[in-house]
């Protein structure tokens, strides 16, 4: 029977891409309106393909040059064989998730416009399905490849399942070197783009915003393809494909001395439970439904019925699985399990609490702004930094019964691999809770679309309807993105000590952990890990600002060289924005990656595996701590300003609804390219640290 | 000759003090000009102390109940009974240490103000002098209270060398404890007044700053007493303090097992080294002198010379007292004394660096305010981030320099021995560095105090060029601030290990440590306690925002119902915004505390030992980062500001410079609210821990 489980999973991941294809033919027959919608949303897609060859051009060059120092290493048997090729595979899925999402995004955004000059509801459906297709393209590549390489591995090269564990890490560090690319390129992008545009348009034209007029406009609705499409599909690729194969490694080494039988069981685990999560998200979908005349409550409700039911599902069916599994004896397990989706739906909660302006923190957020932008500021930061703690006490609590539940007290190996099936267990629905995320930037586009075309009133404001709906849910995906993130990261730790133990014991090395804190090693490399977050969130601002920079010298240039862009008699060079975006993002994404990797190999030579332990550590607490602070103020800011536009505190074009746009132009690098930059960063430190380890462990100073 | 010791360090502290008393004299010697200067001093004073005063009443009753609990504790001998006692003259000190600092400071603004109308360099006289008052108070009071506690534990009461090592660090928790209530109050004073007058006066009113007719004027000036100066006096007492008493400790622990006499010596080279750097911060005081028609160059150079000697004289002396007291085996400590003076340093050259305007980044920051001040925050913002990985990699070196000079190599506990001297070096010339640290906020209320009585434009100039000579060598004491703060709070966790051990040992516990960073409970403190600096910075803020608010409205208020205030007509009514920001601060500053030091007994309860160094570790490494990125953004945005009013970018009054502004503002509470308070935290959360270990020990959860 265990021989068959990697074919069912398989199986599963057809399925979802299968419901991917039919999906898409779904939406693909509606149409994108009239030819101005259409011929608008042609120019977003062109230049976001643009942007992503160009983008992945550049990646190419980088992957190809570590696939060599990884093929010299596995040459000088510093690392498997399989490892290279498994690096390539990982980049390449990644790459492939975020362009396929963003293709679907492109082709729906004139849809969804159109669809809402019918309705709300059917906006809501064309979006949805576009979302749903971005979902279940990142579940169900991540698990095809997974399930393939294991069958290659297992059935035709008849690898042990440590060497197995050992290479799907490798292709961990290429999903998340690709996913940093992505996230950062694109997030410099979609932000230079955004604060750019509003700097100029908005405050200094004082057009409104996806006017026509501007010349940043296309580069902005590009930028929401490129960076809050394509960079989160290939972010989240990273997260789902990391928390399994870190689950893999550790349930191998939970397993350690058992019979291989049990050990492979123990490894497939995570995918089953993955695979449970997917078929459960596929049925969930079929319950967003609302009826025609609606309201955005309903429809709300209609989106968390979805996710409800799929996570109740999971929660339901994990237990016999794991049960039936691994055997009546580690039922345990299924408590880590549970333990994650909990703390997921509750992070989500506390974003949610945090940063939408149903609650207090946001309202008087609000209110801050009737003594200036200074003080929106001071608030704004305040509330992000206070915000930390709600999550850090949920994921302390679930990585403490996770780890007791799974037999930490006895084994801690099982402890650590209850934490990696926590993480398992809250990505386990990300097919759908992907999807009600991922429509949020397509209404956003639809809107652009319908205020660049000259649609209706009525359209605009059912975009902007199904956008702040989504922000809505977007706070809850954030939660899991950020939570999933901090447990993976502790069990790739986890995973590298086991790594380094093997491989210091197949190579006779004398060498022994001593994590404690009060090595002058470990110590070190917390402070210096601690310091990672920092140094990457500044340096991804700092990014942002100069390319912002670029655009509003570009901007206003054009406006006062193109006679006539302002009374809409000639048009605004729009292409050159675009270019400008697209060249700075390229040029600014490269040092905060080379820095993630290159850190722990060096941090490693100085400092020994001891100092990367510290390291790891340091860089997942605060990177942690970094990204809610920062995805919490941002989120916090843009809605204290839409609370305004919805006309407290004197109402759009106040003195307030000014304060707040500076509270919201900092934010905008906050939540959409440090904040979630961040969550990556901290599991390619580990990843990395784990390929590099043999390298590590053979050569180092203290 | 070892029984002789304290004494000596005794009397080097009643030197300190009597130069004090000189110093002292001398300055009130000086006359404050006019009755309407005269005058001002006296209200400024009257504030201050009135706020003093009831600032100290709570801080008694919170004292009392602390006393108490710790009383019961001594009673069921869970501490020994000196420790109550000690702990009460800890914060009694370090209350008297801001106490005589405000004192003195708000004696000597109006007499700045005077000399300046003489020369520039009459006024550095006078306000050095005042300063360094204040800098030899600290260190005077710091070596007495330590000084006559050994002689009386050692001559009167005989106890051992163990015991009295714990019980200095009693009293290092009620030094810790007063000067946290004296930051964070004094901090949300100053920094409410200051945003509250700037937002109404400069912004709405238009007015410019320390104009009289500014009703919040007052408090702002009685706020850079209380806050600037007794706040910063009682935190330097602390940080003196706290380097001290952790070195005794590990001196003991260092050489456990070995004669009593070498464990004394080792427990009082820390005392002797600090009475060296008294002795030569006295000398480096007469060199600071210039010639009468002098420039700002050669006042900084002047400054410069008399903090280089002291330090260079402490760097070659340092060496043979070792040797003498330690003898020729021991020759290494040395090294981490040398480690920590230069760490001190280049930290504080890296603070300049990066928000001094003479380099680029801070250059860079103001050239940002050209597209407003969303971008000014950006950039300050990444510029205070990334500005952290300096400090970290110097202190890092700093760290594995002493670790391995002091013989950590062979018994880690000379190494851990060792990092605690580096903190004792780095704070060893405190009395001259101070000084120069200090003398800023006097030139600053001297210059209050000038343009209020209206005194001649050129008097201005010369206070505000006193003033920004304070900001550069306040950057340096900033950078000793923390790099001691620090090394100080990593030897405290080494204490917490070394306490819990020999009580373990006392009482028969089974507890052993397993601080391996894989031990969930460790994980768990680890996340909780690196969450702990950013809880407490948000308080801090918004504890500023919201007192700065009633501010806002008390002034508006003012302007609108007392007629001729704008004219000069009519006197605005000072007391009340004075009475507004005492009451504010005094409010606000208790959770804050409360939650310093609830945290780290709550999870000691619950996580057991070895979650609370997990607690202590995270706190340390986020509380560093904190402190530093929150001053050097603060501090950037300040200079920044003033770069812009010295005529850059449009000057005073541009767009430029109202973007400037903002940043400023925010940069307020950030450089003297939260970033100063979080180095006090970081120590006090590990004192708490060490006090309150027996009651951990015997009853955990984990």
């Amino acid at each position: 029977m265990t021989e068959f489980y990697p074919f069912i999973t398989l199986g599963v991941a057809l399925l979802a891409l299968l419901y991917v294809a039919v999906t898409t033919r779904r939406v693909l027959r509606h149409s994108e309106g009239s030819e101005r919608m259409s011929s608008l949303s042609r120019s977003i897609r062109a230049g976001a393909s643009a942007f992503l060859k160009r983008q992945y051009t550049v990646v190419a060059v980088f992957f190809g040059g570590l696939f060599c120092v990884l093929g010299v290493l596995a040459l000088t048997r510093l690392l498997n064989p399989f490892m290279p090729f498994a690096f390539l595979t990982g980049g390449v899925y990644s790459g492939l998730a975020g362009f396929i999402g963003m293709k679907i995004a492109t082709s729906s955004n004139a849809r969804t416009a159109h669809a809402c000059q019918g309705s709300l509801n059917r906006g809501l459906r064309v979006a949805f399905s576009a979302g749903s297709v971005m979902g279940f393209t990142v579940v169900g590549l991540g698990l095809l490849d997974l399930s393939v390489w294991l069958i290659l591995l297992k059935f035709v090269f008849h690898e042990s399942v440590e060497n197995i564990a050992a290479t799907v890490i490798t292709f961990g560090m290429g999903a998340s070197s690709m996913a940093l690319f992505a996230r950062v390129g694109g997030g410099i992008f979609t932000k230079a783009a955004d604060v750019g545009a509003d700097l100029v348009g908005k405050v200094e034209a004082g057009i409104p915003e996806d006017d026509p007029r501007n010349p940043a406009v296309i580069a902005d609705n590009v930028g929401d393809n490129v960076g809050d499409v394509a960079g989160m599909g290939a972010d989240l690729y990273e997260s789902y494909f990391g928390s399994l194969v870190s689950a893999v490694a550790l349930g191998v080494a939970a397993f350690k001395g058992s019979a291989d039988a049990l050990k492979t069981r123990a490894a497939i685990v995570p995918l089953l439970l993955a695979g449970l999560g997917v078929l459960c998200s596929i049925l969930g979908t079929f319950l967003v439904r609302t009826k025609e005349n609606t309201n955005q409550k309903s429809l709300l409700s209609a989106l968390r019925r979805g996710t409800n039911a799929a996570a109740l599902g999971v929660a339901v069916l994990a237990f016999p699985l794991v049960r039936f599994v691994l055997g009546a004896g580690y039922t345990g397990v299924y408590g880590a399990v549970l333990a994650g989706l909990v703390a997921g739906v509750l992070i989500g909660l506390a974003t949610e609490f945090f940063t939408s302006d149903s609650y207090k923190p946001t309202r008087t957020l609000a209110s801050e702004s009737e003594t200036g932008s200074a003080t929106v500021i001071i608030g704004g930061l305040g509330l992000g930094m206070l915000s930390t703690c709600v999550p850090i006490v949920i994921i302390v609590i679930c990585i403490l019964v996770a780890f007791f539940a799974a037999g930490g007290a006895s084994s801690a190996a099982m402890g650590l691999y209850g934490i990696a099936l926590a993480a398992v267990g809250m990505l386990s629905t990300l097919g759908i809770t992907l999807a009600t995320d991922a429509y949020g930037p397509i209404a956003d586009n639809a809107g652009g679309i319908a205020e660049m075309a000259g649609l209706d009133h009525s359209v605009r404001e059912r975009t902007d309807a199904l956008d702040s709906l989504g922000n809505t849910t977007a706070a809850t995906g954030k939660g899991f993105a950020i939570g999933s993130a901090a447990l993976t990261a502790l069990a790739l730790i986890a995973s590298y000590k086991d790594q380094i133990e093997q491989l210091a014991q197949k190579t006779g090395s004398s060498f022994t952990f001593d994590m404690g804190l009060m090595n002058p090693s470990v110590l070190a490399g917390l402070l210096l890990g601690a310091c990672l977050p920092f140094v990457f969130a500044a340096l991804t601002m700092q990014s942002v600002g100069r390319a912002a920079q670029s655009i509003v010298r570009e901007v206003r240039r054009q406006f006062k060289e193109i006679a006539g862009i302002m009374e809409g008699k000639a048009d605004p060079d729009y292409k050159t924005c675009v270019d400008l975006c697209t060249r700075a993002s390229l040029r600014e994404m490269v040092l905060p990656t080379v820095i993630a990797i290159a850190a722990p190999v060096a941090v490693g030579l100085l400092l020994g595996p001891n100092g990367v332990i510290g390291l790891l550590a340091g860089a997942t607490a605060t990177g942690f701590l970094m990204a809610v602070f920062m995805s919490n103020a941002g989120g916090a800011w843009d809605n204290a300003k839409k609370h305004i536009e919805g006309g407290a505190f004197g109402g759009k074009g106040s003195d307030c609804h000014k304060a707040a746009v500076v509270g919201d132009t900092v934010g905008d690098p906050f939540k959409d390219t440090s904040g979630p930059a961040i969550n990556i960063l901290i599991k390619l430190l580990s990843i990395v640290s784990i390929v590099f380890g043999s390298l590590v462990l053979s050569c180092h100073l203290l």
